[in-house]
């Protein structure tokens, strides 16, 4: 076991706690009775807002956790048994979800080499090789990631390309939308933007990233997919009995836009980091940053010296790429400090 | 949607909120980094409650809702695909988590009719008829819930007797605890003694029904079986990223025996409604009262105009069953109001 | 191993060889080159007598074994991951498929006690209340065993009415139709009108059992469910590669009504054997003999004796009733030697 | 609906017959009854050749189509519902079952882009490193094809190098053998020195494109294995009742090596083939022809023009690649004259 944290954590924005009015908003809902599994005023209240948030035919799932907003999502795309989802080689449900794609929807991945974790409309129509061909499995969904693991973000009009793409062709769109707040933020955009009107079909929305304690969203936006849907939240373990105080969490950050203000927040903070260590000699930063993450190439002999006094993941080791996240609670401080230690750590290793 | 309710609810302990130290347990997790998924310091002390409440030898996984609990229990248990699970007719895994048994394990469950909700050791060998017919599944797991679905508790020894036909027959034994702490305390043993010591080998130990907001666990008691969690608990959606404030919420029930002072009273607020209407005529209390459930049998005219002054759910309307539940928070005021008017209409419809 | 038999077996219609047109048919078939996958002449001819047969909207689809008929008809029928079946507790699917049903397809059956094998519409209504219950699976489809796996047959009107009460309800009607030409056979009717005409949606139609020596069809009579057999056999592992082989086998028995014959004199047989035996003290006939299958109780001690010299099964050792089957190649000879021998059993069990 | 053919296919060895021994084969079996379901003569010398050819330890499954034979022996191999199979991005297993893998086993195919169809050792340690990281899928099977989905053989010393690191990082080694025999005959070694002498420990015997009609065989090396086997064959829907006929296929094969003669023909056809085409302007030999498969490149207007007279598979439509098979009864004067009208056609498009 792992005591509460010595300095800031870079590692994961999962390591931040939650924003104080979560804290409030979670017990401002313990007062009294309420119904369960969704027939609460806070659920009511919560749905309400997606609904004026992302179009009048938005529906919300209330779920439990990222790949449980994930497995939801595509369980309600996917119909036939023998079809497939084409992804990024780098998605998160592709590396690391142990698996629960091919376990739990028992669905295969077909998956996309990327330079910098973005699929492009020709990525998928290069996969529709095998149509009617009754051998091989037959994509059905495309998903993508808003922000990529790599900390990219794809423009409003390239998700509208890969939508198009995707309908034209029969296939539905989901989006992992685990930071969909940065990428917004990033954007200067709306999230209705980035989703229903650039044509997304069903949306893992993120909310513990960007500051909940427990908890997050799938959102569709294609009425004839929701019908299923709190079934199949029931089946694949997702749904929370003492729904408001999950309902909670995710409503307060939809309040006044909270959800933007810590995203903007944490994207800062990652360009700071960045732009702080962009010039020192020996490292260089791996892909743009375009949100709360930096990617960037060290020496490998200075990374366990850094490890020593942060916590942040490595990423390939055999590249030498590191990962630093920022979060809705990181400070300029913070950055300023590691950034330092950063610079210090390169100019001993490389002189 | 329904709005928070006019009064206290009788459909189920999962309408009460979260006993108020919950919340401050919340609360007081929320400060500063701490690692994610479940390297943090309240995970950590839970860990060691439930060695001290377990065993040694108990390892504990934090998971989200109730179905995930059994669900990742029971992934634990299974190796061979054609595997099955002996249960009760009425078992929760059964009858109220959409398939989720079948669906997300693949495995066939052997359902048992019984009069009380109560699997037998006899049960158990009735069904091994087909050991080592290659056209037939395999019972390895019993799975009993405790408290049952019909609010009656097993003893010590009757959970005992059936560890060891289970387990003089090759299979595990798997406890759906979501009200193990009220039959603890209706029965005034320990955790342990229901658990541990009368051989259970998988344990889904409920909080949520107990006063948490959002979380349970999964108490493994045999030690071969918890290295295979950790991946079953990421693959089966049940891995929360900041485990700390779902742990925070076990821990402090397990702190000072809370659980059992919230099952103790709902027990009591239980015995209080089902004494308090049992000699009304033409009402009959179904199963023994051992939990905080009240099965009665009414005329059917007099359940629609019940139901439209308190919520409660109509068990078997066939024969005219329904299940009042009691929770942490009911206060005894609730209960007698209730009963009164239960005896009141009863009485004009008999009359 | 055990050699070849020493006597006439009446354990299983499997026991039986392969009708000596079948192997004429194999060996034609052997004749250069065709197509694979089944875009073969004998394929084409064998649908063309499909069609004949059942209706100019059915489609067929030759598999591998019965188990693999059941499960890629089923696969086909079903929709949403949380549907399930109506079938009866002793339904094929339900006993002897190893779960198949659960981890194959993923389904929960949803089992109905019987007295003779056979569902009713009552059966069927009575299993619809959770119908909107998101905790419940959702009925989907009903499967029916013609002939049951007691050796019973439904009537053509029974079927009919069972396939109204599923449409009526929104549900599709599966026939495992393993021994559906004994029951043909015994009602004198065509095959057309125990299923077309009758209302069944798929049927897993079966060959071996007649004389076949490896494989069966799904014949789909619903033409919207079609579409995606072929994708489905693939992945349920039931595509033969050189299938005019196995087309073959099927075609020749739809020739001439051939398999009419077979199942006329195999249901003969086993009339001929209860007839015989029908009188002798301590014997009971337990189901009305309408197929290939005869059902008795006899004294325990009795069994042990007989099976020395005869292979045959026991159905249930705690009653003490034994199944015997006749096949298309039972002689009249052999049944009177063993019921014979059976009279001569039971005179010195019960004297 | 195509008729038989007009000119020997080149499109696959599955276009042939069945060779004549086999037909004769399954005459004589049809002789009387036999136990169902294995327990027969034939099976029972099957196994007796299986354990002079593959060692007294092997044991075998007889199974009906190849993909049952991959997937029951994958089945048969994994544990942990969490574990992964390393293949080749070629695999048939990956690319040709319709995703059964992913649906049926519920496992994730970790895939190996490679040159010419063949896994390295160096390709399978370099997937270990998410070995103990809980949210990645853990390797648990390598699965090699013999002959590759390129035509192309692992001599005995690789597969002896892939099984030692396999087992080396505890793993297993599957090998599909849809092809084995032509390896063993172009490596002119026994079935025995590329399985069980190299450490292979489940393997997928191909029958049907070696000259049987219907049917295959899964063999297991490892004893440790087997005792699941017969379950999950039945399971994985593979299990033939009447089975002696699919038994006395794949025996009379074993029988005085018929399986060499047979793919020996079929090899020599294939190297002819190449040979005689090899300094054609215009077409190039794509990978070494080391079975009963040449894949060409040839320029793109030729290939409709040649598959207008013969039957043949275009491989890569986008790199020109065509494959042409050959089978046992491929006759020279079928490749001579298939060579020269390739020649011809290649001649008139290149002037």
């Amino acid at each position: 076991m792992i005591e509460q944290l010595y300095s800031k954590s870079f590692a994961s924005d999962n390591h931040a706690g939650a924003h104080p009015a979560v804290i409030e908003a979670v017990t401002a809902a313990n007062t009294g009775d309420a119904p369960a599994y969704g027939d609460d005023a806070w659920t009511g209240a919560l749905a309400e807002q997606v609904r004026a948030e992302f179009g009048d035919h938005a529906t919300s799932l209330v779920v439990l956790n990222g790949t449980g907003a994930n497995m939801l999502s595509l369980s309600m795309m996917l119909g036939r048994r023998y079809e497939a989802i084409i992804c990024p080689e780098t998605a998160h449900i592709a590396t690391h979800e142990t698996g629960a794609s091919e376990r739990v929807l028992g669905v295969k991945l077909v998956t996309v080499p990327t330079r910098d974790g973005k699929l492009t409309p020709a990525d998928i129509t290069a996969r529709l090789g095998g149509r009617g061909n009754i051998s091989e499995v037959q994509p059905r969904v495309v998903s993508i990631s808003q922000v990529t693991e790599l900390g990219t973000c794809y423009t409003a009009d390239e998700v509208a390309a890969i939508a198009r793409t995707a309908h034209d062709n029969g296939l539905l769109l989901h989006m992992d939308g685990a930071r969909l707040a940065n990428a917004a933020a990033h954007l200067g955009c709306s999230l209705r933007e980035l989703t229903t009107e650039a044509g997304v079909d069903v949306l893992s929305f993120g909310a513990s990233k960007n500051g909940a304690a427990v908890g997050e969203a799938v959102i569709v936006l294609r009425p004839d997919l929701a019908e299923a849907g709190p079934y199949l939240r029931r089946q694949t373990l997702q749904l929370a009995s003492k729904m408001r105080f999950v309902s909670a969490q995710v409503s307060v950050l939809l309040t006044g836009e909270l959800w933007r203000r810590n995203a903007e927040h944490a994207n800062a903070m990652a360009r700071r980091l960045a732009e702080s260590v962009a010039d020192v000699p020996g490292l260089s930063i791996t892909w743009p940053v375009e949100s709360n993450a930096v990617f960037a190439s060290l020496p490998a002999e200075v990374i366990p010296e850094l490890q020593a006094r942060y916590l942040f993941h490595v990423w390939d080791a055999s590249l030498g790429i590191v990962r630093w996240m920022t979060a809705f609670d990181t400070s300029p401080e913070d950055v300023d400090t590691f950034a330092a230690d950063i610079r210090q750590a390169l100019k001993a290793a490389t002189s």
